[in-house]
């Protein structure tokens, strides 16, 4: 036990002879680090104390035979389904033992240990959304049978036909102010709900978002506590048809399903009231905004970035970056052995962009979750005045990682080449769940419309004094918009692109110019006399381009206010220093026309960025493999064959496949089907 | 059966009630089709004759419950392999029945019908590459036992530490004059071959490539039949170790094995030799280029291109589409019902420059396979001049074709928000298998700058005689490199733009700046001195960049060449030309940057290109469906809830989950797990 921690050893999970021994490939990179990788560890869990407190849960887990990920690749549906319940018993049990709490970092760390697959996650966002959505008698009344597991309960506000537009949700609420109830009901095919988790076999509650209809008159999305199940027998209840949506690109385990509701009565009491209810008589009283029935969205949207959709792209980072120096391929040169991979140019520039992204995300995911803290109590105060820039910065960034995230983790399971293609390797695992995050919590295109709205208002608020400061100043997120902007970027040598103000900079002009253009576009559209609806939507494609250039550049700012914080640790300061400058670089080599377009770059100086950001990824050679350790994921929740601690990559491929069901049971498709075919011949003779 | 040719209603598969009727939003979109739809198909077919061939196969298949694909996305591993035996078998009776021959029109219209879940695809590799790398005497023995399935063959090339670079091969085939027998042996466990199709469970003979020992002497990869399994009983024989590799991201039918190899003997006239033989005595006589190996990899890679990657690119535009005009979301304006999604600007965006890239596909993998067929023949006949361009154009147009067909997948998949994450819209499925085809048969990457390595060394060539034409001119599909260059692009207003000398010469431009630079950067390096090595590595960025604008640009130029073939079809030319301007603009929109660089376009051309580029959108929208429609998929092969032609997308959706095993089957986890979970707070009283 004591020589677990902190030493490599704690990562190595398999007992296999051929594992004792680290591969001397990954063992000489290694010898090389640049900086102390447990203090980088301790930084990115906000402190040696955590470090250590993770390591304790993580140990706990990964020796459970429960958790065992072994089978995990050679699981069916339905065994995935039935393994994640268990699971999640057995978390909850372990939890009830040692004292771990409901939202503790304990419980937080097991998550990460148990490596996700684990059941009724949607508990928790009904819980979150009775905290946000509910008063304090509901609160008091429902959160202690949520923590005590007396309900299982889900989120069900998606419908067969409508997804991120709330408004067009059809599930029916009506109030019948004779028995004081309120009478859910789906009308047509397309208000079935469809996808919420944990849905199709497990929950006996649901919060269902409706239409509320009181006193004939429709007043809009409003959420209600449905029993769905009998607490006897689990039955579906009367006038409920609830099940499986049927098979998925991933997230096997997490249940998804459907409800149906015909005429189904829950007490009064049963609509969350927090910002609005509904009187004996059928009276509406309005108690906040409308938009305060999106928050359990951006509660969700937030807190999911650090623990469900970032480390999906650090754990394939992990697996490939360590694949990529067992890997070896052609020669170099002609007298050598066959070169590492990760010594190839093209390599570095698949592998790196998405190690630095994986940093960039960490950091500005974590002033995003700061951000929202400090504005949430305020909101459930009803003091929304930081709502719409939290709106505004949750949907961006999180359309943001989404899509980063999914295409890092499909880059790097592709620079694994055929073996990235295998179960075995995890990564096709881990990319078929993160782009599961593109669409759900909101759309990312929708999002995306929705901070580029966000930016184009507050430029013409702010535009709507000219010459003279506006009444309110600008969000801190979008300050830049008014601040005073270079029209040619001054750096020249290879040298002067390393510079965060260069690079900054270079980010906020063009995020200002392509929100510069959306509002002239829009405005020259209605100018030539088209309607509102149409010149926004035929502006989408612009404003869609100008929120990810804004998304980049509070990313990039972020990533640099991080490295300030780090003065102290000067080595560790460095090599993160060489990931913010790719981060930055690479997305203006991969946008340049954005930035040529009106002279702010010239050719000639992407010619000598690119110098500088090819010179950054020799340098981040040196420290890829630390940078990678530095997560600090163990064996178990990595659960690869290509990615482990020790670099055994082919010993491990080959004896894990030799553990599938396929070689351990007969073939009866030989008898069936193999034996006559090669015997057909014979019948033409 | 009269009725099914050439209406609509030979399309619909299903028989539920509700699938009589077409969905009003669908029907009027083929109310305003500005040209005949079955002639496009029957273009597309290459003739109307094959058009009718085509649905009479079709049919034949649609209507034979062995290929039904209903349970498809229910099955396990083991089922999916089985059910593709069992087809293939299926397959072979109805050929031998129908007088079906190897390589016919029927047998692969049979193929695209069954919707690519077949067994046993690589007998045809192994039966090409003996054709391609065998003797006249090799070929008159080993095609009729394959032929007649009296054996179930496949081809053993990669190995679990080797892929894409076959001189790091390691199994050896050393050569025994004493019995006149080589001796196949796996010498380490990265040699252990690993992936081939078929090898898991099927296969009783494999096409082995090893590394020939002769005399003592190594001479490099060769190709030989090994038989691996007994053809009494199946058992492998003495010296086999066998067995499957473990799950995948998809392809769970394909039985993609591993196979090691224990002093195996097999006698002299197992070795292919065509192009190079072993005497009695061991005397090795070479017959052919070190080239000539390649040759399988050539084959494969040209005809997979239609068969199977383009038509899954195909298939995920028909889905996303069609469901585009179905699901409706939010107001365009606020009396009107909720618009279809289509008609979002964004939604746009995404599908149609997809739907541009499936056409464009379309002909320029039928030009490459022309210009394959006629070279293949002298390269049969030892005429190796075409080899290299043929090599380095089919490196190229593969790689971007798999990059792009995979991307245009996801990208069509994700535009479907949640739906197109489930298994039911047919979409995961086809984005799963679409990526392989980025990694197998050779790495994109390494495509890529193999592509390049022949544009660099072909430029150099064509600049050895400065000023005067070089003695042999270029190959026709690199001519463009010494070809005059307009240093600006001459376009001004928007209309310009859709002249395809304007684009197609855009990118020529593009390409040959860029295939410039890659040497110029490349001598820079040679001349302070890195080694050859070191500077091809050092420039591979730039040179991969070069080679995909190659490919583009050679893509938009078999484009426009197919359209003037159209004079005849003037609607039908009209409406592939918007798409043809659509495919050539997004390229440019996408990569703005390169064109900007070196001031051939202007910033201010580059808002005119995308207000031609905003407006083609709205051109093609109004063709949206007929475009898809004139793939003529069935209902059956595109096996989609939300893209069958009737667009009863939400009815379908819904009863399809009804039959999943999960809502017909119990749930034992209730009484495992879940009861106890709710019962856990009880001990806490």
């Amino acid at each position: 036990m004591q020589a677990r921690m902190g030493s490599p050893v704690h990562r190595v999970s398999m007992g296999d002879p051929w594992s004792r021994k680290v591969h001397p490939d990954i063992e000489s990179e290694r010898h090389q680090q640049s900086f102390d990788v447990e203090r980088l560890t301790n930084i990115l869990d906000g402190g040696a104390q955590n470090t250590e407190l993770r390591r304790k849960v993580e140990n706990i887990i990964d020796n459970d035979p429960v958790f065992s990920l072994k089978d995990n690749y050679f699981m069916n549906h339905y065994e995935r389904y039935e393994a994640a319940v268990k699971k999640k018993f057995h978390i909850q049990m372990i939890a009830q033992h040692l004292g771990w709490l409901e939202e503790s970092r304990e419980l937080a760390y097991a998550f990460r240990a148990v490596s996700g697959d684990m059941g009724l996650g949607l508990h928790y966002i009904f819980l979150k959304a009775i905290r946000s959505l509910g008063s304090e008698e509901q609160v008091a009344k429902w959160a202690p049978l949520c923590d005590n597991f007396q309900i299982i309960a889900t989120y069900a506000q998606t419908e067969l036909g409508h997804g991120t537009y709330l408004q067009g949700l059809e599930t029916e609420a009506t109030y019948s102010a004779d028995t004081q109830e309120f009478v859910l009901h789906s009308p047509t095919i397309t208000a079935t709900k469809w996808w919420p988790g944990d849905l199709a076999r497990s929950a006996t509650h649901a919060l269902v978002q409706a239409q509320l209809i009181c006193s004939g008159t429709r007043r809009g999305m409003h959420a209600f506590i449905v029993p769905i199940r009998s607490l006897q027998d689990h039955t579906p209840l009367p006038g409920i048809t609830v099940g499986d949506i049927g098979p998925k690109m991933n997230f096997e385990h997490s249940d998804n399903g459907f409800l149906r509701l015909d005429h189904v009565r829950i007490p009064r009491e049963n609509m969350l009231n927090r910002f609005a209810k509904v009187l004996p008589d059928g009276t509406y009283v309005k108690l906040g905004t409308a938009q305060s029935n999106y928050l359990t969205m951006v509660v969700s949207r937030v807190e999911m970035l650090l623990s469900e959709i970032i480390p999906l792209l650090k754990k394939a980072c992990v697996i490939a970056i360590r694949y990529s120096v067992i890997r070896r391929q052609s020669q170099l040169r002609p007298s050598d052995p066959e070169a590492k991979v990760l010594d190839y140019q093209t390599q570095q520039q698949k592998l790196f962009p998405q190690l630095a992204t994986a940093y960039a995300f960490h950091f500005v995911a974590s002033s995003l979750l700061d951000f929202f803290q400090r504005s949430y109590s305020a909101i459930l105060d009803r003091d929304f005045s930081h709502l719409p820039e939290l709106h505004a910065l949750s949907s961006g960034i999180k359309a943001m990682i989404s899509d980063f995230c999914t295409q890092g983790a499909e880059l790097c399971r592709r620079a694994c080449g055929g073996h990235g293609y295998s179960q075995l390797s995890g990564l096709p695992s881990l990319v078929t769940r993160v782009t599961a995050s593109c669409t759900y919590e909101g759309e990312n295109t929708v999002l995306y419309l929705q901070a580029a709205r966000f930016l184009v208002k507050s430029y013409l608020h702010a535009q709507a004094a000219p010459g003279s400061t506006p009444k309110r100043p600008l969000p801190q997120s979008i300050a830049y918009l008014t601040a005073p902007d270079l029209a040619r970027c001054p750096a020249r040598g290879a040298a002067d692109f390393l510079h965060p103000e260069v690079y900054t900079s270079a980010w906020a002009h063009v995020a200002v110019r392509l929100i510069k253009d959306s509002v002239h576009h829009l405005q020259a559209l209605l100018q030539s006399g088209a309607d509102k609806h149409e010149a926004w939507n035929r502006t989408a494609v612009i404003q869609v381009q100008a929120a990810k250039a804004h998304c980049y550049y509070v990313t990039v700012k972020s990533f640099t206010e991080a490295l300030e914080k780090l003065d102290n640790e000067p080595a560790i300061q460095q090599a993160l220093k060489r990931l913010c400058d790719l981060f930055a670089l690479h997305g203006i080599l991969s946008n340049t026309g954005d930035f040529l377009h009106d002279g702010f770059l010239s050719g000639a100086q992407v010619d000598v960025m690119r110098t500088a950001y090819l010179d950054a990824l020799l340098l981040i050679r040196k420290d890829a493999i630390s940078l990678t350790d530095a997560f600090d994921f163990t064996d178990h929740c990595l659960n690869s064959a290509l990615g482990c601690y020790d670099g055994n990559v082919y010993e491990r491929l080959f004896h894990w496949a030799q553990t599938a069901p396929t070689n351990t049971q007969g073939n009866p498709a030989y008898e069936k089907y193999l034996r006559p075919l090669l015997q057909s011949w014979r019948s033409k003779l």
